[in-house]
């Protein structure tokens, strides 16, 4: 996968691109990251790229023309492969599990991180998609940007080392994940629950299966009415429910 | 403010703490972080962080000795001051703009950043909140603690050049931002809103709340569900409605 990055503060990407798991494939060659600072596109004598907004306000705009330029740039570098280009924006579509997943069939994603103060409305013709990383304002679009490039990069093949691993994850099964322990099996008088110590898989199976539906019950009951419950499940959630009717009681 | 982060890849925050808003509020000493690899609390001999999950799985977890020691450290060195300790986890509550601003109150912020593969449950009996950046799934907890630091600060006083410049940003507002311009006013035959250009600042307010409005009611209808409006707000979408009627018409 390619990915460019269009940005004025290319230095935010350093560290997380070295680190971690995207410095990992960078490394395999499963990625190629470009970070580019689009003030080198400015036509202006003082490379300027953001100015006034029409009609009065507070704060700069960016301008049009760099972005637009930078884009044409990264087109001819790579001629007939085809950009998706990601607009980061509090206004656009919230960023979810399953737009990492189709972002990440992509051969090559363009990212454009903009200023707190907004973009020249006509920037928005010039990208596929407008993504937001949630309901929250942010300084600019940098982390955002390393946030979405993080969650589709590890979901492509051979990039996590254990291919289990991006397969059991929150948000991937539809449920939040279980309580999850390891040693010691006594923390200053916490204990590790006895079935996950004895050894019995079809029983810890079925711990796991049944607290992974308590936690997404208590605390993202939203996300149990997406996805498709077995008539384990549907009875496990019967059990449950009347279970935190007696706690709170 | 103070914040404290708990990493096992401390260089990951090199970038982004120096550039940026958050850059200028520590040189401006508005601001102070601690960024600590929890790896040099490990009692363990290898200085292992992690070990096998109880009950089998795949990947492995976050020990509770390393961060509970680390922890008790912090509280150590800031003797009387009361900790708001946030644990970066995808079964957390959703991190959004109130939440921003409830942590922006605070004294002193303490992130745990975790691996994907997960925490020992006993992790969360350490903590005074949950948090998730969103619905996926990202490698670990750095980059939504950046995030996260990122939407906070920037709420500090004096943090923002321009004190206004925080307000009028979408999700402050409980509406999406309005288009915007800049020069040029012809860019590739593509023109701004002549009502932008003439200078009758009573239109222009009027127009800036109708196309914030209409973006809200195309884009987010469930965020004009959480905000009152206004006599005028009303008539607007009432006019907005029957335009996008005929639009798809």
């Amino acid at each position: 996968m390619k990915i460019d990055v269009l940005t004025l503060f290319p230095r935010m990407f350093e560290g997380p691109l070295t680190e971690s798991i995207l410095g990992k494939a960078v490394e395999k060659e499963l990625l190629e990251v470009n970070v580019t600072n689009f003030r080198d596109y400015s036509t202006n004598k003082h490379q300027q790229v953001d100015d006034y907004p029409y009609g009065g306000g507070a704060g700069m705009l960016l301008k049009v023309q760099p972005i637009d330029d930078a884009l044409i740039d990264i087109q001819a570098k790579n001629p007939g492969v085809k950009q998706r280009v990601i607009l980061l924006d509090p206004a656009g579509k919230q960023f979810d599990q399953p737009m990492a997943e189709e972002f990440s069939q992509e051969e090559h994603l363009v990212f454009i991180c903009g200023h707190y103060e907004g973009y020249d409305e006509r920037i928005r013709n010039l990208v596929t998609d407008e993504v937001s990383l949630g309901d929250y304002v942010l300084t600019g679009g940098e982390l955002g940007a390393m946030v979405m490039i993080d969650a589709i990069v590890r979901l492509l093949p051979e990039v996590l080392g254990n291919e289990e691993s991006a397969i059991g994850d929150s948000h991937s099964t539809g449920l939040l994940e279980h309580p999850q322990y390891t040693r010691p099996a006594d923390y200053n008088g916490q204990e590790v629950p006895f079935v996950l110590t004895n050894g019995n898989h079809k029983l810890i199976e079925a711990w796991q299966l049944k607290e992974s539906l308590r936690r997404t019950y208590l605390r993202r009951p939203d996300m149990l009415e997406k996805i498709e419950l077995t008539k384990e499940m549907q009875k496990m959630l019967t059990e449950i429910e009347s279970e935190e009717v007696k706690c709170k009681e």
